[in-house]
Parts: C-alpha cells; sequence; structure tokens
C-alpha cells in the first residue's frame, strides 16, 4: 500500500498560494460553524520523521480560532500514565463538543513505535487494534469528527532531509540517535504502519494517505481533507436539525432477554451479629494487608456498586474502608454530571477517575447510569442507551486487558424491604438528609428499574467482568458477602 | 514549642466512645450544613511518622458523606510536577466551594523533608514561607476554612511504634530505611517543625498541635477542633447572609493613584512595511531557535496579552506563533469561567494553565480580567478586585521565583483607531463575526476601562513582572515591538 503511494505529487507556488489562502479563510469559517452545532473533532497526525507533522500541523492551526482547539504533541508515556491502561492519557483529552484536539502522534504510538522497538510484547499491542477501534468507534457514534492522517515520505527522502537538518545548527538536535535507528529500521516501521493502516481504516475514522515529499502539495491535501470532512459532518448534523421529528427509532438491535435475574435472588439469606461481627472483623483485618499487597505489586483495583436507593450501598462501603489506609483508596462517588462533563462523551468522566496501577478506586454508582436513571428518565435517547451496554463492555474489557481487577455488585432488596429503610430514615432527624423526593420518585418506577436492571445484568455479564449480586435484606449478610467477595476475588491476583 | 507539650494527655476507653460517636454524627452535620452554604475545607495533616495521619484521617472521613470530599496523600513531586513552581500541584487540588480536601501530608513538605533531607538549598526552602503565607492567606479571604493539624510523639514513642510495626509481617514494609534515617534526624526535624508552626501560624490557617501520643485523645482532638472550626465559619456565614444590607464598603486600602500611564503613551509611533517584513523574517527565525534553546534549558516562559477589543492582540500572537513548533507552545484562550472554574478561587483556572518548564505558554487575556472587565462591569465585589492586586502580584512572584520568564503586554490603541477597526471588521464578512455586540457596550464604557487599565498597570507593575506597553495603532509596529520584546527577554535567561 505504502509504497505504491506516487510520492511524485506536487503543487507549484503559485497555484499554492491562492488556494491555500482560500482554505485558510473557509477553514476559520468551518471551524466556527462546527463550534456552533457543537460538533467535536478530533485530527491526528502521524507519519515518518521529519515527513512534515509538526510544520504541517501548525500552518493548520495559524487559520484557527485558538480559543477553539487544543494541540497535544504525544510522547512516551510518564510514570502516572503507565499505571493506567494506555488509552486513558487519550480519552481525557478528547475534544468537548464544539471544540478541536489535534494530536501530534497519537494512541498509534501502541503498534507503531512501541511494537517495533519492542518495548511491548506483541500479545500486549496486537489487542490494541480492538481497543483502538472501540475508541474511535465509540466517539464517533458520539459525534465526534475523527479525520487521522499519515504523512508519507521515502526513505531516501528522509535521509536527505536529515542532512539537511543536520547542516544547520539549529535544527541539528531533532536528528537524534533514535532518528537515526528509526531511519534504519524503515522497513520494518513500514510493515508496521501498513499493518496499523489495514486494520484502523473504518468509514467512522477514516486514514488519509498524505503524499509529503513536496509540502505544498502535502498542506493542500490536509487542508481539504479536515475542510471536507468539517463541510460533510456540518451538512449531516444541519440536516438532521431540520427534520420535522428526528429519527427517534433505535438503530440498535439487540437479543431478547433471559427471564428475570432479579426474581431468583434469594433474598431470605441472613447472618447473626455473633457471626457478622467475628467476619466482620476478620476480613477488615485481611483487607488491609491485601491493600498493601495489592500496592507493591502495582495491582489497581477497580470495585464498583449498583443497587437500589436504600440497599445499603454506603454502609457496606463504610464496612469496607473502616480499617484501610486512606491514601490507598479512593471513594468515587457518582451524582449528576456538571457541565463540563456534560459536553464529553459519557464515559469521559469515569475514565478520569479510574484507579492507576496499585491503588483500589470505589465507584458509588458508576458508568451504569446511562442504562439505569438515564434510560428510565429519558435522560439519553433510547438510540444511545441501547449502544451503551457494548461501549461498557468494550471499557470494562479494556480495564480488564490491563490488569485491573474489576469486581461490579449490585445490590438488591426487595420493595417491602425499601419501604422500611425509607420510613425508618424519615423518622431518624439524622438519617432524614438521606431520603429525598427524588428517592420517592424513583420508587414509584420500580417495575421500569427493575427491567432496567433485569437487562443491565444480562447484557453486561461478561467473562472477565461478571457482575455479583448481593442479596441486601439482611445487611448483615450483605456486608460480610461484599468483604469475602472482594478478598477471594483480589487473592486470585495477588 | 513542641518540646514543651504535654505528651501524657489521655483519654480513657468509656469516655472516648460516647465522646466520638457524638463527634461523628455532629460532623456529618456540619459537613452538610458546609456544603449547603458552599463553604471550601482545607483539612492538612503533617507530623512525625508513626504518629498516626493516615489513621485519623480515615477515621475523620468516615464519618463524612464521601460525596463532598477528597483525600490526597502527598507524595515527592513527580516529574510534571517538578516541572512547575511547588505550589502548582496543590493549587489545582484546592477544593471547589461546598467540598473538602484533606492532604496527608502538604505543601509544607517543602520546609520539612526537603530542607532537613537538603533536596532544596536554604535560598530556596526558606522563600516557601512567604509563597505559602501568601496561598493561604488568599484561599482564606475566598472563604476556605483551613486547618493545619501537627501530630506530635516524642522520639521515643516513635521508636517504640517503629519496632511494634516491625513486629508483624503486614506492617513492617511502613518502616522504610528513609523512617530510620529521620528517626535518627529527629532533632534536626524538630528544628524545621518548631521554625514552620512558628512562620505560618496565622489568623487565618491557624496550626493545632495535636498530641498523638494517646491515640484517643489525638482523635477527639482533631474531631472538635475540625469541628468547632466549622462551627464558627458556618455562624460567619450565615451571619453575613442575614444582615440585611451586606458590608459594602472594602476593607482594603489602596494608595492613591499617579498620573494616568495611558495619556503617555506615543501612539505616533509606526513602521515602514518594507521594515515591517525584514524584522519580521529575523524575529521569526529567531523564535524557533529560542523556543528549541529555552526546551533544552528547561526554562519556563509565560507571555501575557491585554489590551482593547480589536488592538490586535489575535494578530501579534499570531506573527509570533507563525514559525514556532506546535509542540513547545500552546496558546491560552481566556473566556468567561465554565461551572467548575467558577466555584474556585479565580486564580485557579490559571493555576491550572501555568506553562511547565521548557514550554511557551501565550495567554490572550488572563487573571488580569478580575481588575478590569470583573470590576467595570461588577462581576465581583469592590473588596475581591482590590485585593485582586496584591493577590497578582503573590502569583507572579510565585512564577518568577520558579524561574520564569514571564512578560507581560498591554496593547494600546486610542478610541479613534477602535472605531476605525470595529467599522472595518463590520464590513469585512470573514471578519464580521469577530465583532460582537459586547464589544460595542464595552467601548461605551471606555472611561472606565481606562481608569482601571490605568490602575492595573500602577498596581502590578513590579520589579520582577514589569508591564510592557505596546503601542499599537500602528500594527506594524506593534508586532515588531512584541517581538523583539520576547527575543530579547528570553535571551537574557538563555
Amino acid at each position: 500500500m505504502l509504497e505504491k503511494v506516487d510520492l511524485s505529487k506536487k503543487i507549484e507556488k503559485a497555484a499554492y498560494k491562492s488556494l491555500i489562502s482560500d482554505l485558510e479563510v473557509k477553514l476559520g469559517e468551518l471551524q466556527r460553524q462546527a463550534r456552533d452545532l457543537a460538533i467535536p473533532v478530533i485530527i491526528v497526525f502521524e507519519g515518518w520523521e521529519a515527513s512534515g507533522k509538526a510544520t504541517a500541523m501548525n500552518h493548520l492551526i495559524l487559520s484557527l480560532d485558538p480559543r477553539g482547539f487544543n494541540v497535544y504533541p504525544v510522547n512516551p508515556p510518564t510514570e502516572e500514565e503507565r499505571f493506567r491502561p494506555f488509552l486513558w492519557r487519550f480519552w481525557i483529552k478528547t475534544p468537548a463538543r464544539g471544540r478541536m484536539a489535534l494530536f501530534d502522534k497519537s494512541w498509534y504510538r501502541r503498534v507503531l513505535v512501541e511494537r517495533v522497538d519492542k518495548i511491548l510484547k506483541k500479545k500486549d499491542w496486537s489487542k490494541s487494534y480492538d481497543e483502538i477501534r472501540f475508541f474511535e468507534r465509540q466517539l464517533a457514534e458520539d459525534g465526534n469528527v475523527i479525520i487521522k492522517f499519515f504523512l508519507h515520505i521515502s526513505k531516501k527522502e528522509q535521509k536527505k532531509r536529515f542532512k539537511k537538518l543536520l547542516k544547520n545548527p539549529s535544527t541539528a538536535w531533532r536528528v537524534t540517535k533514535e532518528a537515526w535507528r528509526h531511519h534504519k529500521q524503515y522497513e520494518k516501521y513500514l510493515v508496521a504502519a501498513e499493518e496499523m493502516l489495514a486494520k484502523t481504516d473504518t468509514d467512522y475514522a477514516p486514514w488519509t494517505l498524505v503524499e509529503a515529499q513536496d509540502r505544498r502539495f502535502a498542506r493542500v491535501k490536509i487542508f481539504k481533507t479536515v475542510a471536507e470532512a468539517l463541510e460533510n459532518k456540518i451538512a449531516e448534523v444541519r440536516d438532521l436539525k431540520a427534520r420535522d421529528k428526528p429519527a427517534k427509532s433505535s438503530s440498535v438491535h439487540l437479543k431478547s432477554l433471559g427471564s428475570s435475574i432479579l426474581d431468583k435472588v434469594d433474598l431470605s439469606l441472613s447472618l447473626k451479629k455473633t457471626e457478622y461481627e467475628k467476619e466482620l472483623d476478620r476480613y477488615q483485618k485481611r483487607l488491609r494487608e491485601i491493600e498493601h499487597e495489592a500496592y507493591t505489586k502495582r495491582l489497581p483495583i477497580l470495585l464498583l456498586y449498583e443497587g437500589w436507593d436504600a440497599a445499603g450501598k454506603g454502609g457496606v462501603i463504610k464496612r469496607l474502608t473502616r480499617s484501610m489506609d486512606p491514601r490507598g483508596y479512593e471513594v468515587v462517588p457518582t451524582t449528576a454530571p456538571n457541565d463540563v462533563e456534560k459536553v464529553h462523551h459519557y464515559l469521559w468522566r469515569f475514565w478520569n477517575k479510574i484507579p492507576k496501577a496499585g491503588h483500589i478506586a470505589i465507584f458509588d454508582r458508576t458508568w451504569y447510569g446511562r442504562v439505569l436513571v438515564e434510560r428510565v428518565e429519558g435522560f439519553c435517547s433510547e438510540e444511545e442507551w441501547k449502544r451503551a451496554y457494548r461501549e461498557i463492555n468494550e471499557m470494562e474489557e479494556s480495564l480488564v486487558n490491563f490488569g485491573t481487577v474489576l469486581i461490579k455488585f449490585w445490590l438488591q432488596i426487595d420493595k417491602d424491604e425499601q419501604l422500611k429503610r425509607f420510613e425508618a430514615r424519615q423518622k431518624d432527624p439524622h438519617k432524614r438528609w438521606k431520603i429525598t423526593e427524588e428517592d420517592w420518585r424513583n420508587r414509584e418506577k420500580w417495575d421500569e428499574y427493575k427491567e432496567a436492571v433485569d437487562e443491565m445484568l444480562f447484557r453486561t455479564s461478561t467473562a472477565y467482568a461478571p457482575w455479583t449480586i448481593i442479596e441486601s435484606n439482611s445487611k448483615y449478610y450483605a456486608r460480610i458477602k461484599v468483604l469475602k467477595t472482594v478478598v477471594k476475588e483480589v487473592e486470585k491476583h495477588l
């Protein structure tokens, strides 16, 4: 593929000047339209060293309003970044709606330099293709325009450019030993790049090969490609808005559900107080040890809690953390998204919070809000929550691929038990604040929520991230089962 | 001071149990009240190793609603953190209004371990006292409750605790070589701690010495101190709200202004096109070299631009960056704060954006908005903008202490020139978007803005961070003067 590219393409100076100045004006306009339509844009620059990525990018951004974009140079990951799944540092940089993010090199580092330089084992970098496709598809489906450039020059041209850079003392520094080493490995990189282009060229995030031997030609092609991609998306969004009724029926097709999982939960399970206290003490002690072992082994742990209002999530988490070292764990409560979170993909705020290796993140409610409260209350479209099952499974797969111990708890109580607890809270002046109008309103929708929970349990119980259902009518029983599950699961990984 | 502390204080178990369970309930209530009143709270835990900081902190947070606080363990700074002023990593973690931030160790690391272990030179750590006081005062004046604990145990007690920890294989890891080394240096730490307590015990951020020999006594004292501090602040805020008219007159007293600086600016200065093009080319080439030299020398550079609407900030920045490498600079535009920014100190969002060593941040408008638009439009109180001059000078001092090259530009045009440019923009279909109703409204307040600008230039021209006024009626002249100033100033530091 790359070897067949015609690198002799050129544009003469005079033609270039008039072309590019029109394109600059046009791009400025398109950026403003995209901003007004809240379209997020991601532009990736990959390509050979000295192929002109940085200069092309600088040229591109000069025609843009600086209030509307960010540039991210991608270097080898820092320690903070290595302690998290490789996509973490890119997820958190995805643009807000209406903004642009430009990446000088990108997540493709994973299957280029980290592959060729043998920083990663094959089993690790080869898994990245899936994760990258998931990542890009999720963003595209959320409305992102994704434009990916690969700037191509021949080995001979690269050598020529290196030599030219070396002649000037103020540019010589750019030709590092590493650059020469990569130059010598040109053919190996070619194989990696070919494979990357083939495996990640999708309709939602296509690659544009840029013949970069002639800088003018390259720039014009880059400008034109960006302009065209923006125009298409702008037209699409306007078209959608112009329709009388937006297309409401979902294009996501899901297999039909099995029977109710919740109906089969045995809520009569309970535990005596004496037994409870003995077990509690035992597991709490063990947890503190485990926390430390996980730290020294740099094991990332993510515990997540979902459940009915008043099912006892808070109480469970309190017992879990009582003896733990606060430097090693964090409780991450999930409330309504703030306005920065609202203008990103709904998974963005959770990616921001995933635990780093050696640490424990305890999520009190999570991304499952998408298929529970957001579904039932209509905070997102049918299309969106139906899409979410797959997105969530993919995100959890990324976490598990990285080695995260991911334990998912559903705390189940029945409707009578909930009522009893609500009423008890109302009566207790110290607990009254815990119960709100919203809790009562949610309770009225018990059946709708039940359907959503059943569907969630069915569609997101994967081999790598199964749900653990906690029978919670008995608080003692529930707390001990949670503690025991955490201890057993983490121990498997130590 | 520390040696005279009575470490024999104790609380018996029975008394403790009833005391602490009352305090737990109380603290939960106070946290909710503080949240409802939008009071931010900072709690710092300092003290000897094995003095029980982490356990005390964990106990404290168990009585709090996890949706309302964050815990920050403070370790040696990472590379990202070392590339910025030492307060950076703490500034960005300051709590939003209504939230709590708990620090296990803190910015005081600077004058404790980094002093005693000789990580810093005396001239560096000794400067930190001022910066720390500025930091805490700014936050306190913005409404933060700041509670600082120093947990004190004797050298003998520390040794006893180390030995006990060593006996248990699951805690032995906590007694590191470093811990023993620090133990041997107990007396040196004592000197450092004494000095720290003396120099940073202020009415807005007082230290509480905690006799930590007896864990129960320590916990009760910590709980009581937090409860009392919250109660006082809550009462103060309620009192303020209850008053018929809030106290409007400012308590900040400023020296009166000198004569107008703006009136003396010579706006007839200009430059011929041929001269302009020659100079432009020369300085742009030099800038690219400088950008690289600054990178290799890890010099942080912050250029900031303020000026009248249509004074040409955007054009100046475009010429500045045209030949630069986009990986080395970032244009940081300042627009209205979003809702996350609004619930923090107004300097918070700028601290988040300061350049790291080796990089160039180009601010298009800045923190000076506080004493310009926010003052004139009444977006903040008189008290607040009057206080801001000092806060800004202090922040800039922190940046300069760190070695940042800080260059501040005011782009000056006269009222006629502005009108000409506004009208030209209106006529040009490609530039019409640049001019808004707001620009015209601001123009009507020219005199008020002029007064604010003059006062700003007068009060924030410091020896370490002077203003450079750019005579901008001639765009050519202005652009070259900016480029030249940047080149000359940065060269002084290379």
